[in-house]
C-alpha cells in the first residue's frame, strides 16, 4: 500500500544524507496520506545506504502498524502526535544536525537575526520546555510529541508559519506540505541555526520587525511574489 | 538578443554553487551591457541544477522586462539600482553565504585585519544602516540599492575599490566589472568574512594602513606588479 | 595468522579516513582476538593509501611481536594496557579529530548536554590527569593506558557504557566491540565533542539525568527499543 | 634546466589545492638547488587548473631570473631571503590558510596546546613583529624574509624545530627539506592552529614542557622512534 509515498519517504530521508545533516543512522522523515490518515515512516536503525522504499513502514495514525516487517523509528509517536494536532503538515523530518542541536542543548530558541531566517520562518524557532522526568519515563516518544504541541500553543505559534522546533536537550523537527519539504526544511534550520550562532558571537540584535514581515510574507502566502508562478 | 552574455551570466550563477556560496535557489548573479543598458539576472527560485541560458532575463536599467519568459530575481531592483549608480561596475553577484550574513545580521563593517583582505579590498567592507519601516514598505528592493549607494557616498567610499557590501540584516552583495568577478569576489568575501570572525575572536587590531595600502595597490591599479601582464 | 582479523583492522583505520578524522598517518585502530590474547595493529607512519592488510602488525599481549614486518604503531603499549585492564573490549581506535583534541588540549570533560551524547555514552566522556615528567620520560605509552584505566577506576566510570577516553594534552581514544565499533564510535565522540564545544559557547548546562538515562538505555542494554532484532 | 625539480615544485603547488590550503591563485611553493644555488618557484597569479612544469621560474639566490617566460611570485623575494637565512631547509611554502592567517592577524603565537602541535614543532609558532612603514614601502618582500629571520634569530628559535612562521597581520610561511614536505607542513600548521583557536576557546592552557619535548623528539632527531625506519 501507498506505493507512491513509499518512494518519496525514502527519498526525502536519503536528501537528509545529501544535504549533510546525519551521521550514520541518525536522523528520520515521515510522510501521511491525509485521505486514509496513514503514515509512512523511516525503519529504526537501518543504514541509509541498503534502505529501500520496501522497507518504509506502515504506521495508523493511532500508532498500530498498518505494514512493514521493520520496528518504526522510536521517534514514531512523536510524528504521529504532531500529525494530530497540525492537522495542516503533510510531512515531518528529525535531525541531530550541529548547530540546531547545539541550541537545542543550550535550551535557546533561534532568534530572527535577519532575512535568511525571516525567508524561512516568521519569528523565532522555539525551545520546548525540558521534559519532567514523569514524562520521559513513561511515554517519552509521546510526550515529546506533546511538548512541541504545548509549545505552540502555549506560545500562540502558528505551525504554518514557524515550521520547525528544537526539543530541549535533544534537537529539531521541521515539517511541511510533505516529506520532501519537510527534510529541506531541516537543512534551511542548520544553516540558519549556524548563522544565529555566529551573530550570537558577533553581539548581533534581533531584526526589526519590520524586515522579518517584509521577508517573510515575500515568499510566503497570498502576497508572495519570490519565485515562478 | 545578448546571448553570449546570459551564458555568461549562468556560468557565473552555477560558479556560486561550485564555490559552496549557497543553498538550494539562494544567490544571484547579473551583468550589463553598458551599451544597451541592458541588464542580464538569474530568475527568481529556479533550481541551479535546471537552470539554462535561456532562462535568463533581461531587463532594461529602468526596470522594464525586455525579454524573458520567467520573474526576474526579486533583488532585481537593488540590482538596477547599484549599476545606475556605480556606472563603472559590469556585473553584480548576491549571496547569502555563511560568515558574511553573520557580520550584516551583526550590523558590523568588516574591518581589514590583514593582507587576505587588503588584496581584496581598500578598507572596511561596510555595512549598511537598517532600512527604515517606510523604506521596508514601498519599494523594499529598491531601497536596498538606495541604501547601499547612501553609503558608500556618505562614508565617501569608491566603488572601485571596495567591491562589496554587507546590507543590514540581511547579506552580501558583490561586484566586478563582469559577472564571473562579481561571483568570484563574493568568494573572496565569505573567505575574508572568516577570517575577520576568528581573528576578532582572538582579539585581533586593524591591520596598519601602511600594509592595507601596500597589499591593495600591489594588486590593483597603474602600479600592481602581481599576477601576468 | 589471523588473517580475517587483519582485513578487518584495515578497512576500520581506512574508516578513520572515509569519516574524515585523520590527517597523513594520524590515527590507529587494533582489535584484539581474546581465545589467543593477539592483538592486530596498524603500522607505524604508513600511508592509508598504501596499506595493506598484510602491513598489519600482530603482538602478544605483554609486548611481543608475533607477526609483521613493519614497526606497530607507537601507541601499541596503551593499546595493549587498555586490552589487558578491559577484557570486555574487542577494539580500540585513536585519532587527533579536532573538537575531541580541543577538549583533551583544555584538560576538560565532555558535558553530556543532550540526547546525541546520550544515545553514545552514558555521562561525560572523562578527560585523564596530566602524565607526570616521570610517566613521560619512561614508558610513556605504557603510562598513557596505565592513566586511562586509573581515571576509570577511580571516578567508577564502567568503560561499556563510556566507550570512549580523552587523554589529557593529547586526544581521544575510543573502543568497542570490535575494530569497526572503536573507529565508529571515534567518529561519533567527535560530532558529539563538537556540539558540546557550541553548546559550551551557548551557555547550556548539562541534560537531566533523567534525559540522559532514557536515551542510553533505549539504545543499549537490556531494555533497549532502538533499532531492530 | 632543473625538470625534475620543477615537476616537485608543480606537484607541491597543486598539493595545496589538494589540502584545501588554497582558494583561487593564494599560495606559493619554491624549492631550492643547493649545489647551483638555483630556486625554482610558482608564477605570480596563475590558475593552478591550467599550470604546467614548465611555468615554473627558476631564480638566482640573488633574485635574479635564471630561466622562466612568466613572472614569479610576488612573494619570491621572501621565499630567497629564507634560503639565505636557513642554510639547511630545502623548500618553502606560503598559504593563506584560514585558522593560521587567523593568528597572524591578531598577532599571536600559537602556543603549544598539545601534541599535535608537538608532533610537528618544538614550542610555539611565533608570529613576526609588524613590518614598520619604511619596510613596507621599499623591499616589502625582502623586508618580510628579514623580519622572519630576525624573529627566529632573536628568540633563538631553531628552524630545524620549528618549521613555521606566522607573518604578523599576513599569514603562515611553512619549510622542510623540500618542496613536498613544507607543503605538508602547511596543512599540518592550519590543522594545528584551528585546535589551539578551539582550544583557547575551551580556556585552554600551554601543554607541560614534559609532554612538548617528548612527543617532539620521538618522531625527530636521532632518538625518533617514530615510523618506519
Amino acid at each position: 500500500m501507498l506505493e507512491e509515498l513509499k518512494k518519496k519517504v525514502l527519498e526525502a530521508n536519503l536528501s537528509l544524507v545529501e544535504y549533510k545533516l546525519v551521521l550514520f543512522t541518525w536522523g528520520n522523515v515521515s510522510a501521511i496520506d491525509r485521505e486514509t490518515g496513514l503514515v509512512v515512516i523511516k525503519p529504526s536503525g537501518v543504514d541509509y545506504a541498503a534502505m529501500t522504499a520496501d522497507d518504509m513502514v506502515v504506521m495508523t495514525l493511532d500508532g498500530k502498524k498498518a505494514e512493514g516487517e521493520l520496528n518504526p523509528s522510536s521517534d514514531t509517536p512523536t510524528h504521529l502526535e504532531l500529525y494530530r494536532r497540525f492537522p495542516d503538515i503533510g510531512g515531518i523530518a528529525h535531525t541531530h544536525s550541529t548547530f540546531a542541536v547545539a541550541f537545542a542543548q543550550a535550551a535557546k530558541d533561534i532568534a530572527c537575526y535577519g532575512t535568511t531566517h525571516a525567508d524561512f520562518a516568521y519569528g523565532s524557532v522555539p525551545c520546548t520546555r525540558d521534559l519532567t522526568a514523569e514524562e520521559i519515563r513513561t511515554d517519552y516518544e509521546l510526550n515529546t510529541g506533546r511538548v512541541i504541541a504545548e509549545c505552540f500553543s502555549e506560545r500562540e505559534i502558528d505551525p504554518a508559519n514557524v515550521p520547525a522546533v528544537l526539543v530541549h536537550s535533544h534537537g529539531p523537527f521541521t515539517w511541511g506540505k510533505d516529506a520532501a519539504q519537510a527534510a529541506k526544511n531541516s537543512a534551511v534550520l542548520e544553516e540558519v541555526a549556524k548563522m544565529a550562532y555566529l551573530s550570537e558571537n558577533l553581539q548581533a540584535r534581533e531584526a526589526s520587525k519590520a524586515i522579518q514581515k517584509k521577508h517573510y510574507f515575500r515568499k510566503h502566502g497570498k502576497d508572495a511574489y519570490y519565485g515562478q508562478k
